[in-house]
């Protein structure tokens, strides 16, 4: 266990491998309503669009309970269920890094939510999510969790010039 | 998308980050028997041991796909369902890694199998598990693989002299 640029840690961990940037996203919902966080004006990354409710997994975090942290901390939410429903892996350009994205959903209640500094929570009706300014991917995202059965994996990479390479794959969760 | 210890990639990614070297693990069960590779003695960790197929996620793949080449790489098997089971998050000691292990299950025919330079794959059935060297964590997770109906998130922190702090969350998988 001891430190360096490629010791090798407990497990046989080898640092030297390909790794992961973990990231979670929430979505919450109650009947045809889903919870949005327009994200603040100072974040680097899309400010002012709406997201899902997410972010890092933390040291001595497992992803569930990393979800359960988010989003808490970005709406004061605590779901009544929290599933894994699909996994998104995404090439960054970086040499030695992807990210890799835990997509969870729940249901709550119809609660008042709490903003903090990541932005403003709200409470969105199916119809109106084509009418907000989404993160890309988010469409896909939402129909992927909630108007289909399969667990699913979603792999992308972004493009040279614009735009990215996509691809899904659907499986039972049984 | 310049390169650099701590330059930014696509989508955000941040490599400052607490990251997971991410793993597959996989069980494939015929009726009351499950395959088990007894590893090679000239690996490093645990020469002469059973464990499940598996091994490290790769640039490009996603954590289905990287179970299906190394269950195949491993074994020469082609499950007919390959379906998510669980998540393990070691802490490995090293600064900024942990190690990320998904947990698949599937079900093939009594098939023969391929040998690799990793091990020797067996057909092992239920009641003779005990009997074997199996790897340390390898009967719970047998258990929380086949014998519970939850998704199961395990968290397993090696200790200071010997042994480690685990702990383990069950949640529904709809």
């Amino acid at each position: 266990m001891s430190e360096g640029p490629y010791a090798t840690g407990a497990y046989g961990a080898d640092p030297s491998r390909y790794q992961f940037i973990p990231r979670v996203l929430v979505f919450i919902k109650h009947e045809d309503s889903v919870v949005l966080v327009r994200r603040s004006k100072h974040k680097k990354l899309w400010p002012g669009r709406y997201n899902a409710p997410g972010g890092h997994i933390e040291r001595g975090e497992d992803p569930h309970q990393a979800a359960m942290r988010e989003l808490a901390e970005e709406t004061g939410l605590q779901p009544k269920t929290l599933v894994l429903r699909g996994l998104i892996v995404a090439e960054t350009g970086l040499s030695g890094s992807g990210i890799l994205v835990f997509v969870f959903s729940g249901e709550t209640d119809l609660t008042p939510l709490r903003p903090s500094d990541e932005g403003d929570p709200v409470w969105i009706r199916r119809g109106q999510w084509k009418t907000l300014d989404l993160l890309p991917d988010l469409p896909q995202l939402l129909e992927l969790t909630f108007d289909q059965p399969d667990f699913f994996y979603l792999y992308k990479q972004p493009q040279e010039c614009d735009g990215e390479d996509v691809r899904v794959w659907l499986s039972p969760v049984r």
